[in-house]
């Protein structure tokens, strides 16, 4: 069997002829839509995987309340981004700079059937417009998990809830409109391929301003030492990192926004190597700093690497995924160590994984890519803008609900653990007699 | 470049040019197939989601009877789906009415070496006929899952095989072959999607028959009010939920039967935020009834709208699709009150669940589905025949057995823990010196 | 609409015509790789799997201990595959005989960006460079999993990381040279489709070489009889057997290396229908020999179906498939009654799992295969050579271990739990009051 060309070049009009050529675009199509598809399916996995994370390191009493707090987050994070957020990040319109909603889309995606003529929209060889939404409201979801890492075990959980439906609602997808959505960002030549920056420094600046505005959990500095609160599973922990490194691929492979074979494989290989290294790296810089084997900078290391690859997974050499995944995984361990300076008490790491990796990573494309015109002054200045935004608004949010409704529980819970008090129940009854 | 159209008309008989039609029909059954298999693998997965679930909300005492239970579950599932149920549910005859059995397709089946001549029956530019099978049998036995969880930590795990051996093998094909199968459900006009009715609410029935006869657990019912028994593992609740919401991805958008960009894209979407609405119903009406940030309630809302949402995926708006969501979420939890105010022992709401907004999502596509052919009598008969059929067979053979062999733990084991003693070790020994 | 024909045989000069051909097979290339990538993350996912199954197993005091060893393990088995591992199994030249090294594709893989040009190479209608390294990758790390299974809660983790280092970047891949990479062993005629000798029995020798240089836990054997040492969370276990036939779904059904639809479907129904047989074979060969509901065979029975199924999951009819598993799930219960006989302790069937059953499913290849040129006698001498290498390079890795820095640690740190000593933190801190 051999191959041919076609050669004829004008289109038929006898309506018993079948186009071809509308065939095989509908065909990959169809490939995209379902890596993008299933994409979206291992972004939301990443949502129990932090949930894992958050539970493993956080303490038994307030397991309850933790869980809580992540199985709510991606349905805000859904439900706001379905009323707001993605007509605010993807305005579709050429060039729209700081601010601009897509009012005809808002209509159109809550009152239509899912017909076709909807996605046709969207149709050239890539995706359909319901994919689209999915994986991007998935996407959304996790920046408000971030924070609720940094600041579980004392913040009210009302007040956490409130904080979500306007970060996730306005301030995560405005960021995103400037780079994602055509933006300014955009337009300065920014580069952040899947979000170390819009995703994960936005998060981590979040986290940061709220780990500023609860303050410490009671007990955790004496005497300027930082006190162990000892995780109540460690094989949660475990088992969440694992969930998030396979939730990546569909993190970082999905970004490519496409099957592109060729790209989104390197971006899996690329995003692997970071995670190996950043593991590695974690792994041993614990170990010259504590001297031991310590299995939490492990877990990190590995989240930091992946952090760290995502803003040029598609513009690294593996040797350079490795060196920059092995960096992450020291930064990780460094930033927990200056956090705990300074006193700001972050449950999980989500500051140090997610705002000094997602730094990091974003200013390495600066460095590292192999497209020349990405420049690191450029990916400074993105970094910054996104930072002061993030943390201001974050800030703000947090501040108003300080002074008004409160954000922290009181010492009495807290010490008490939230569960019993919030919730009612136990995170675990292990007891064998009635 | 640009794409061209192509205009000749009549077969070449030449052999060294290739068919191009073929190869694109092919392309198309590769990626059809490819999304079918992986919907395969995501259905199979909600087995350890329901494992988590119901070992996270049941006693610890009773965690390894539960755990034999679900994971002896998709074995028979597929064992008894292979034997018999497949060929029954498919008999493969135009309008089969209501009894029929594939007799060749069974010997095909089991002495084939699967290669492409079995195959090529099915692939229209589908998908094949082991993927057929094995999607169709992850489905087969997550009806007896759902009965599982709700006679929990009491009945005798012997009858409880037997009876998955005659539900999954013969009720449950049984009954999919009306509608599914092409019979004679479908040829009234009923609609179920995904099957709200002929997997949920089936297996809905079947927990309620076993609900009834197996009778409560000791001392669940005091004084008239239902005394609440913790579950052992609430992170292992969270990740069952968020693993059958991650399944039910599988299992809406398999049930598409093709990867159709538009309409599966489409009913992920639609998914989802019945998911969303749920959970924001469950919560909001355990709020407003138990004043407290009930964590199973939102979850089990999670679950209810994922329920409601199935019989009508491809026909809803997101508009429709948040409101049924949401309604669901509030039925779990009135149905959840009602059951007990009937002594009616669910371990871990599982009639609240499937079945109660199982039907619920069947009639609700009398009201909202987009296409007009649906109509609510024709939903509402089809609920009433699945229903008696389902219930009083599973109520039949929970009956036999309770009068042959007994379907009831004794009171000694039951206090003391199904694991002990029929399984001799414990599910959790968490002991840090020798 | 009709499908026609194309006749035209001669390729255009014209640059505005475009080459239809060149986009089908660019289609088929992604779809098949869009499968190969999906696969390589499932079988990524099996590291948790193996991680939740030897945890769940394992005592509580070694729980961190455990869970760093299997978080570790696929770092270094991606570090030494990328480093080493891939260019020694896939030399590229044709008939490489015993041994060889792919230099040339060293630095290509070391320095590339992840363009197409490095693809291409690959593209032949199957799928990317990038992704065979993965899919390879995530294999290699599972061989020397299947060894910290058997050896946990005594081996010294600084010996084990060693081991892994060796075994994975040179002993696994040097053995997958002569048959996947088109070596010795497949010129002989010897089949082993994905790896019940190469992947599972190599791992398996290996472990049978550290169970008897490590030497049994302490009071593991007394008077003869073995005490059975209580598993820290049998929910764990659960887990990680799910998440092992789910990723296993990927391990067979990626071997196809395409996504061939009759071929990868019926690879899927085998493996499942293996895996069915191997449980009800462990849960009714336990039933017989110890009188009890006993899980743990049940779950072990399970991987023996599926490592049984492994070497000839694309030869085998479902009802040879349904044989073969369940000779493997009483065989599971056999071996590691007969393991205990020679005080070989195994903490969680490593041996009986991934030796025994690996040895039986690739004779199995040589008595059921369909295809009539696989033999019996080749089976048994490709068997043979390769359990005298694997065994020999891991007795001879662990005896050099051994008798330079030592592999087990002391008796007081066995005594009282890996974790304490090694990793200063406890896996489990359920404690509600501060």
């Amino acid at each position: 069997m051999k191959w041919i060309n076609v050669t004829l070049a004008h289109v038929s009009e006898d309506p018993g002829v079948v186009d071809l050529t509308a065939e095989i675009t509908q065909n990959l199509l169809t490939t995209n839509n379902v890596w993008m598809m299933l994409c979206t399916a291992m972004v939301f996995i990443m949502h129990l995987g932090f949930a894992g994370v958050e539970t493993g390191f956080g303490q038994a009493k307030n397991t309850v309340n933790i869980l809580f707090k992540n199985t709510v987050t991606p349905i805000i994070g859904i439900a706001t981004y379905a009323l707001i957020g993605f007509f605010l990040m993807y305005p579709g319109f050429e060039s729209p700079g700081w601010l601009a909603f897509n009012l005809s889309g808002w209509s159109m995606f809550w009152f239509s059937p899912g017909d076709a003529d909807v996605s046709a929209a969207y149709a050239s060889g890539g995706y359909t417009y319901w994919t689209d939404f999915l994986f991007q409201a998935m996407f959304a979801a996790t920046c408000a998990t971030i924070v609720s890492g940094a600041i579980a075990e004392r913040v009210k959980l009302s007040a956490y809830l409130v904080f979500t439906v306007f970060f996730v609602g306005l301030v995560y997808p405005l960021i995103g409109s400037w780079q994602w959505g055509g933006g300014a960002l955009k337009a300065m030549g920014f580069y952040d391929f899947a979000g170390s920056t819009l995703v994960h420094s936005v998060g981590g600046w979040g986290a940061l301003a709220g780990v500023i505005l609860v303050g410490p959990r009671i007990g955790k500095y004496i005497d300027g030492k930082a006190v162990s609160k000892p995780g109540a599973s460690i094989p949660l922990a475990v088992i969440g990192t694992f969930l998030l490194w396979f939730g990546w691929f569909g993190f970082n492979g999905g970004s490519v926004l496409s099957a592109n074979p060729a790209l989104v494989s390197s971006v899996l290989v690329i995003t692997s190597l970071g995670a190996t290294a950043g593991g590695l790296g974690g792994f041993l810089a614990a170990y010259f700093a504590f001297k031991r084997l310590d299995l939490g900078m492990l877990l990190n290391g590995i989240l930091a690497g992946l952090v760290g690859i995502t803003a040029g997974a598609d513009v690294f050499t593996p040797a350079a995924a490795l060196l920059i995944g092995f960096i992450a995984g020291i930064l990780v361990v460094i930033s927990a160590v200056m956090l705990d300076k300074f006193k700001l008490d972050d449950v999980v790491g989500a500051v140090s994984v997610h705002l000094t990796c997602g730094i990091w990573g974003t200013l390495a494309v600066g460095i590292f890519s192999t497209n020349p015109d990405h420049s690191f002054l450029t990916q400074l200045i993105g970094v910054a803008i996104c930072g002061a935004v993030a943390f201001g608004a974050a800030f703000l949010i947090f501040y108003i609900l300080k002074v008004t409704v409160g954000i922290r529980v009181s010492e009495a819970h807290e010490r008490s653990g939230l569960d019993s008090h919030e919730h009612g129940i136990r995170g675990y009854t292990i007891v064998f007699d009635e």
